[in-house]
């Protein structure tokens, strides 16, 4: 089952509260995806991920198809069982990382030939093939196959392209077998309007129970990031999930959602805590810094996660300096904490109909660094 | 505070059953120590280490004088605060890891002059340093500074060698300030039985609120491993707590308690943990072998800890080829929880007075593999 209902709308701007229902539970929106790649969110483990406040994580379709193999994975009972997991997952459909990670590869009419990033093997993904491989993983949310050009690309390969990614959604869409789950199609075109306008309107001809933003944030400037956002998301279905692939920086969560974006991942808070790099109400603080040697506060003195709770920067300092495997735990625990906070307070906002100023607060943080 | 008290001994071994109690509460013994060498027992949070079922851990003077520096753990309120454990703390004085760690080092009459492992620094570890260190950090027992000389030493360089590490024992007891710590004496002398009786006897004198028997492990044969364990015992007073330094095979443990031995602590169920081997009822298992790929049993079936409630060996082995650092944890939770059942089992077959029954129960299960 897939369902998607908006319970409020903000006055001044195209936020919307609302909820997604899957087999394995509700999604409040706009919702946080921690980003569980190879079936674990780094260094976490799923009760930890419950009880910050997450209802569903995003997988990869790519890596669990290399390994351990969606074949074993089904074997073994599926993705949520496999990874312990009793909430939602989406999986991203591998043709981001197929492109990104893979030397050798070339797209063809109907797939992309590539070769492992971990073992050389040669493989084919074709819009079947990746249906297949998400059904067997039997998660809630799957992602069409679909070409992310470079940025910048000129126009004419741009055109080309997300007609080939038009006719892979529809592949996409016609060979999907299960009926209890969920298939967005993903909106590309880079950063031209009409391409964007056309690569829409084409996916919602086909018919998706949801629609993605893809092929932004990877170069293109951050003007140009909101324009095609709120570009794309005006010819996108009122009364379907919209989800902004892999964008995910507070400022631009808040500022995506005043547009009208349900959904979320992003590998900022993990990666960034396993950078040692921290959010906090006050703005960025980079934990290996010398000042922190002998700091008895917690990371930020209003968070209640157990890292906050329970240990000083002090002591997380020497654990990152020690190359401690705690610290990226704890660290990624308070960082995802952030985030679900972050997406608390935009819900609760909506419903209070204080979001405006909660937007202005958060996009006033960006980037500010703790002294 | 330091007490110690027997409640029970075994009527055919010289097994006991007793309780230390520290500034920092009770523990039951004989008791086992996971090993936390700088302010972490690696990759847990204290409150899974307590939660498994852990009341004292053991760090390292050595360590954390080069990092974080005692003065710094001390300004931070002390080395319990520092990592968040309210239970009880050991320290080892860092003698052996200064003489294994230190490319150059050079024992004199009063310390050991050596260079940091870390950034080369010229440091001089006495005894009265020790104990300062060991009273900054503010731990329950502290350890004497020792010189643990190499297997296999000549008698007669160990003879010079005990007289030393007793010259240091003496200053070590005169140089303790604190009355709520307890400081045990290190017994040394190689597996030479007269040297060790002298060492012990040499202790004795000056007094100690426990011993240890330090040196063994290092090379020497299983069988001189246990005689001189024994000879020693036979020399220490039987109201004192007497530690067993470093040694810790399951099979190791339970034979060393038949001998009397109340304290143990070794890097083996953390180390095994993060090499992907594991311990089980039914012998040991190696977590990345190809036939656990599509196993959906937990890695051992009547185990209750997290990590087998809530894992199959598949995801565990998925994890560890993918180089997961949640693996680590989880692995390191499994071992840890088989050491804590160990020892309890140990302190209720004590008490029950199936002791000896219990003691060839795990000696036989010493190196067997799972097939």
């Amino acid at each position: 089952m897939f369902t998607f209902e908006i319970h409020k709308k903000d006055e001044s701007t195209k936020a919307r509260l609302g909820q997604m229902t899957t087999a394995h539970g509700v999604v409040d929106t706009p919702a946080f995806m921690p980003v569980a790649t190879q079936a674990t969110v780094k260094s976490l483990s799923p009760k930890e991920i419950e009880d910050i406040g997450f209802q569903m994580v995003i997988s990869n379709a790519y890596h669990l198809y290399l390994r351990p193999g969606h074949k074993t994975v089904e074997k073994l009972g599926g993705l949520h069982k496999f990874m312990s997991w009793n909430n939602s997952i989406t999986t991203d459909s591998g043709g981001y990382q197929v492109l990104s990670l893979s030397k050798t590869r070339k797209i063809k009419d109907d797939g992309i030939l590539f070769r492992s990033h971990l073992d050389g093997s040669e493989h084919m993904f074709t819009p079947e093939k990746c249906i297949e491989i998400q059904e067997s993983l039997g998660v809630d949310i799957m992602m069409c196959l679909d070409e992310c050009p470079p940025f910048p690309s000129t126009k004419e390969y741009m055109r080309k392209s997300i007609d080939l990614t038009t006719r892979w959604a529809k592949l996409c869409r016609s060979s999907k077998k299960h009926t209890d789950n969920a298939l967005f199609g993903i909106v590309q075109g880079g950063v031209y309007k009409d391409l964007r306008v056309q690569s829409a309107n084409d996916l919602i001809d086909i018919g998706f129970e949801g629609y993605a933003v893809g092929g932004l944030g990877i170069g293109e400037d951050p003007e140009q990031t909101y324009e095609t956002t709120e570009n794309t998301l005006s010819v996108l279905p009122v009364d379907k999930p919209r989800y902004l692939m892999g964008l995910g920086k507070p400022e631009d969560i808040v500022t995506a959602v005043s547009m009208g974006v349900d959904l979320f991942d992003c590998v900022i808070p993990t990666r960034n805590a396993r950078n040692g790099t921290l959010f906090t109400s006050r703005g960025k603080l980079v934990i290996k810094n010398a000042q922190f040697a002998e700091d008895e506060r917690p990371i930020d003195e209003g968070c209640e996660c157990y890292t906050c709770r329970t240990f000083s920067r002090a002591y997380l300092r020497h654990l990152y300096i020690a190359k401690e495997t705690l610290v990226l735990r704890l660290l990624t625990i308070h960082n995802l904490y952030f985030y679900a906070e972050l997406m608390k307070g935009i819900r609760s906002s909506i419903l209070s109909g204080d979001f405006p100023n909660y937007l202005s607060r958060v996009q006033s943080l960006g980037g500010e660094k703790e002294n």
